[in-house]
């Protein structure tokens, strides 16, 4: 992989329908002075765009795009379809989406509507179209987002009637015959054997758990669905414009394949709430979360970072970066000053183009009055926006940085994140607690990381691979993996699942090359952990390794935890925090790929020649002889 | 406020259609024995009065009050709304209230009506104008209750067809166009805008969580709906007796305005139950509920006992009091013996009129067989009657009791706590619980306390005002804490939104005279304290504070948390019990208010110049150099 | 109670239909070679059966018995009406069970019937019957059983239409008239009296709690359909062969009668699994669990033993045992080497004649993927093969054992477990978790017990009788218990109901030669203990005792906890495993009763002269002299 090289930009999500109009050319103004590049507009606004159906109003978006642009920014354009407005739910009542339990969700916030529902499509084409034509070709408009945050809200799966119907079409499609169908599942198992597939129904409230692989189709279909609506518009806008297509996905949202959408863009964008994220979607002791509750986890960002630049193929933003306190997390408290810096410049060394503060000016009104802004309602400064600013001013200084491949490559796969999803068979197996627990031990071994898809060709130039919780390892990968030079550790329950969701046989994992069998596999509780030879021990997960592999590392009571033949290991456990740090240190000691073990809160990030380090801790580190303040990122040519 | 003076009095909830009449005498010639004073009855009973629709039999509730009153008892006859008969649902099926899931809430239990229903309030519209015609000038009937306990249960909020139609017409007056509705609640936000009142849907089922504004008019409008039933009732009453009237309503029940329902009404009354309350609605360490397991919290009584003085004008009741185990409580043990006496004297001590226990005798069937009475199912004494007893002895020795203004007012405002149930923004943040935090502090300083509304307009008199977590800050209250010379302690979140549930411009609080700006708010986790340089800590909530006003009170960061200017203090955080005792104390000391510092347990109540010490500790503590026992209370005059 | 004498068996269950036809043969051969006698077949077979409506394939189930059979195993054939298939329910879509929210639970996995609906038992009987016409009198097939696991996934209370009209038939019939119906709930508490059956809704869906009464109905209709139900099946079989007819009960359910299903049965079984039902369904402190993760609790399974020798009047099975993980708990390790073997063992000491493994090799495929077989997917032995061979072998020399009257009785009542369930009164009162800790209290003292039902007419031979929370204490038990030379130990909780849910008068317990009166009922959060005068401590629950009866055991406070005349004893409390060990160990030497204090985890079982020592624990411990190993199990002539 060759390095990439991008001159950090920053930028702001701006709402000119809820400002009078007198206050944008100031708006902008102060924009420009703090150093933004970028303004994102226009995603929530179809109330205002189209007020009745066909009846359109452009002309305040051409004057704020037109004041926005003459100041000097660049216009990011959002299809307003996350928010249709009430005539189009009057209009197809049926396009709203169900959940699991059978409740119709209604209007009256935001995503209100199945992905499934043709009608929507339609008009999602509609008003793609009628703002592609008018602002494609315009030039203060410099990128594009289509919808915004899919998924947020859990809104991917709907239980909806269109949902129903488009996935028998699906299946019908997929397996072409009822008969094909029930061997793929085995619906012999509990009489389930369909002989229609109008017989098919959603894998929701059934008497106990439906078919897994009832369930796994259907969540298929379900990322399909989102692939398929945002391909619409990224036809339509390709046809209109050349501006970059983007999408900005949510933290830890999992339910379609991003990978597969951002196919269809040119730079993947994420929404990065460290703090609102903390609190409500990590695993982690009280200790860790009361230790970073003003901070965010130190790990969570840069997993999200190392992802989106694998779904962006290389080109990523943060769309949406918590400049303050958030409104959404069951607590919110604000971030420790320098953070607002901080997380800006962690994304940077991650190879960011961009990074976009959520939002100009707090709103005063609705669902997010208590979300902070660069200003506050009463546009005084608030206190990110000096932050911003700073930033500004060094990326001035430090000029381009360059993306080059790491040497570690951690393989990411969605279709894994359903299947334990659909089956976890423990209580606490979940494939994202899996992958952030691989990726800490990582990074707390200094080690910079990329992520791959589990499609991917080419392994080489790395050190070291890893590939947790995949569920199906597919040829491609498989043969990655066997011309390649780097230890590549799989498992644990890799290759365990067909794609149907049925254990395959022979029995797993079958990596060629590799004589190892699971002959059982184990979910433990937190009370139960397993001690290593080698220190740390096994928790959540163990499988029973049979073989004639080398057993490379064992528990006290004997048992293979890791086999290994060549190149390639296979791990049977979920391993905790110092088993999986021994495990890594070991095989990077093997690989020469140099290690540091990383105080506390303290992350490294190499970009090309330039070593950030990043201190998510309150207190001052000296690392390396140098002193990295608290809250504080350093960085120097290594 | 001019002292008011009562002879408390007692009395007991009695259900003659229960027993068989034979009975009927010897239950009242005991009650009388006892000492009671009034007996409640009717408000069930409807099946038994109208068994079909327009049969009336009225002949046993004639026998019934006559038997009653010739004994000697004063009756209160209850209109029976609150259960109507299985008919009357067959004549409606769509009075019944929809819970926010979308589920018709059935008949089988009680409650099982929506507000809104035209047709279910003519019936009780008629219902209760047959009662009135007939009992309304019978010299038996001397008080008269409307319905039973609005709210139980969670019925004030339904999302029922009769509901939305009604929110519909409510709103259309509020704000005569569907534009001005909009620019009210910001709809602009996420296209949320309306064309019509007929497009707004109440505000459950949403994809994630509504417009606030729109919630908060939902609470508003179900409010007006209790207060529009009950005047119904109120008027039809009016018009035949002269007696008072009352409602009795439910402990920590705030889902309308009571002060509003009370301004139709006479008297207010709640229903006491110390030892359910403290096991199912209240929040305390598991040590304080375990010390208090069979007393109920020593706080929680008597901040009802506060609000009902207010609501009623100075007149209330108890209209339930806990005499035993009840039935409803995740656990229901017994009260330890002289908390049935304890509990009726620390009500007269807050000015109550009377004091009715629930229930003559246990009932041995359906719903609340599990719940005690004075007598037992077998018409045995339960231990509650010989305490009775005591207490209708000691009144008689006591005789009158004089209610005069407290040193302290405390705010106590309705809308504010839906305003923190709709965007509570930190998980903690419970107005309720605010209160109650605030109200123990002052108790735990051995004072007194008046409850006054937010619209109260005369703070003369008072030593100390306190207004936490007042939503809106109204021009009446404001200009009477600009006029009184107590010393004002507002907030934490006071001020801090519209009635439309918007941020104001200028940012709040904007206390005439206090230049303090709210900058920012956080919520904090339960994990994380930040100490006070005086002792005590932070916790729940912080606000960062602004301005040109003093700080009285500051973090050991140095972070203010309160901000002075003359009599007027802002308090930007929710303190815990150390903390706010401090501040409570200083600012007592500074106005020349008496305070004592309790011991654990230990309260004091002034009741014109006699002064109560309560003990709801088990065990007996000298305070002042009096013993006062485990469970007992003692009074003298100060 | 003559002893029974029964040479032990092993059996396994096998999904033909779920492997391609060659592998029957092989399959056969393998259980032959294993040990097995009994192979259960056919019971979620339906699909394959009649794969359209009137369309049969019965001929791979010829082949299939034909294959088992001659290879010498017997075959237990399933009715397969617990998976109805996909075109059952188009005939029927109102077939489906309803839950208590009112959704319908769908066709996809399995048990998805109403059990009311005359519709499906009308298929039931057609399937039913073309079974029984077919293999009634084919020699191989040794047993029936019907359907499977009633009552799993909580299936017995259903909120459909046709339950609905069910119940109301079934009311008419109880209760003959609406008043009488009204008299009996006391419906006069709410007005909520009925004027007809066909005002009577499904107590789901009220405002607050139903009528207890109202509920209480509703469970034992429910109860009664199950056994209708069964009934229809049984009727056919009876017409069609003399074999056995067994039903598999689930562990921990009692959501209906198994002694009423079992009256029309001849043999009960259940379905034994140790480490999931650990996981799942016993409350016990982690520490406990910890211990016995991988082995199960250690009364858990013998209760089942004991409790299903009594539903099958002295024959019964376990026809699933566990053999390996399972997939359906929250965490699902495997058992300790030596737990298979040990399961089937204790089961013998209790009398079992047959222990069927489930199931013989693991599925690939569908929801029970990860449920582990004797076999592994790959036809591999799995850990459990090899102990069930063992078992085999051991049997053949042990020979037939004998089950012979215990010392102890232990009441059990199906109705009292709904009882509690509709009106817990505590949060803590659980019928089924009063009757493990008394369980475990006599399997800690080395007591064999015999569980009987609650209309038991005999209690000779008996020393001890235990009759805790039995809601109804009836004419039948009350005179065996008079009659008998036991001591009968009955409460907490006993007779405090009437058959129709109200307390009786005169007070309760009221138990004929002993004057105690419960005067009043307390449950106690966890938090609250009672210390009793002679070590222990009440817990849970707390009567107060009063009468002229003697006082046997008291709290340190005073309060009587026991009390007795003679034979019988009232205990007014749930105590602790230290109360109650003392308790009964005073009364077991009182009775002359031989016990032991057994070390934790071991525990004894008297099969007639032979005593078998039970080690739950992973270690081995030495007792009586004899060293018994971790998951070991040892027997010695007593
Ligand atoms: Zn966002
Ligand atoms: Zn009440
Ligand atoms: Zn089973």
């Amino acid at each position: 992989m060759a390095g990439r090289v991008a001159t950090p930009t920053l930028g702001v999500c701006y709402y000119p329908e809820h400002w009078s109009e007198e206050t944008w050319a100031q708006d902008a103004a102060q924009m420009v002075a703090t150093g933004l590049t970028w303004v994102r507009i226009g995603e929530f606004a179809w109330s205002r765009l189209e007020p009745r159906e066909g009846v359109f109003d452009f002309d305040w978006m051409d004057r704020a795009i037109e004041t926005l642009g003459s100041a000097g920014l660049r216009v990011v354009l959002g299809t307003p379809t996350a928010t249709p407005p009430r005539w189009v739910v009057d209009k197809y009542p049926d396009m709203l989406a169900v959940d699991g339990d059978g409740r119709v969700r209604g209007f009256g916030s935001r995503r209100h509507y199945c992905f499934s529902h043709a009608g929507y499509r339609a008009e999602s084409a509609r008003i793609t179209t009628e703002l592609a034509r008018r602002y494609g070709r315009k030039p203060h408009v410099a990128a594009w987002q289509t919808d915004n945050e899919y998924g947020c809200h859990d809104t991917v799966v709907s239980y909806s009637n269109a949902a129903r119907d488009a996935f028998r079409d699906w299946l019908a499609q997929r397996y072409q015959s009822p008969q094909a169908l029930n061997r793929a599942w085995g619906n012999v198992f509990w009489s389930m054997e369909y002989d229609s597939f109008d017989q098919v129904e959603l894998p929701n409230l059934t008497v106990t758990e439906p078919n897994p692989a009832h369930v796994m189709a259907f969540r298929r279909f379900s990322s399909d669905q989102v692939v398929a609506f945002n391909r619409v518009q990224t036809q339509i806008l390709r046809a209109h414009t050349d501006a970059p297509l983007i999408h900005n996905y949510m933290g830890r949202e999992l339910a379609f394949d991003h990978f597969a959408v951002g196919a269809d863009l040119d730079v993947a964008s994420w929404d990065s709430y460290p703090i609102g994220f903390l609190s409500d979607r990590i695993e982690a002791s009280e200790a860790h979360k009361a230790r970073y509750l003003q901070q965010g986890d130190p790990d969570m960002q840069a997993f999200h970072h190392d992802l989106y630049r694998a779904v962006g193929n290389g080109r990523w933003w943060i769309m949406e970066q918590q400049p303050g306190p958030v409104n959404w997390a069951p607590y919110n408290p604000a971030p420790l000053p320098g953070m607002a810096r901080l997380w800006a410049w962690e994304a940077f060394a991650h190879g960011a183009e961009a990074v976009c503060y959520f939002r100009w000016r707090q709103a005063p009104i609705a669902q997010e009055q208590n979300h902070a802004g660069l200003l506050r309602p009463d546009s005084q400064p608030a206190p990110a926006l000096g932050e911003a600013a700073q930033v500004a001013q060094e990326i001035a200084a430090v000029g381009p940085l360059e993306t080059t491949q790491a040497p570690v490559a951690l393989v990411f796969d969605y279709p894994s994140a359903w299947a334990w999803e659909t089956q976890p068979q423990g209580a606490d197996f979940d494939y994202f607690r899996l992958m952030l627990d691989m990726y800490r031990a990582l990074r707390k071994l200094g080690l910079s990381v990329d992520i791959v898809p589990s499609d991917c060709d080419d392994l080489s130039g790395y050190g070291l691979v890893l590939a947790p919780g995949l569920m199906t390892l597919g040829q491609t990968l498989s043969d990655a993996m066997q011309r390649c030079s780097a230890a590549c550790l799989i498992g644990p329950r890799a290759n365990t699942l067909t794609e149907e969701f049925a254990i395959p046989n022979p029995m797993p994992p079958q990596v060629p090359g590799l004589d190892v069998t699971i002959s059982l596999m184990e979910s433990l509780p937190p009370s139960h952990m397993r001690p290593l030879r080698e220190g740390g021990a096994v928790r959540h997960w163990m499988e029973r390794l049979e073989g004639a592999a080398e057993v490379t590392l064992a528990t006290e009571a004997g048992d293979a935890v890791v086999m290994s033949s060549g190149n390639l290991y296979y791990l049977g456990a979920w391993l905790d925090d110092a088993g999986l740090g021994a495990l890594i240190s070991k095989l990077c000691v093997a690989q020469g790929i140099e290690t540091h073990v990383m105080p506390e809160g303290l992350r490294l990030r190499d970009a090309g020649g330039t070593r950030f380090v990043i201190n998510y801790g309150a207190d001052p580190v000296t690392w390396d002889g140098r002193s990295v303040p608290g809250c504080g990122v350093a960085w120097f040519a290594r």
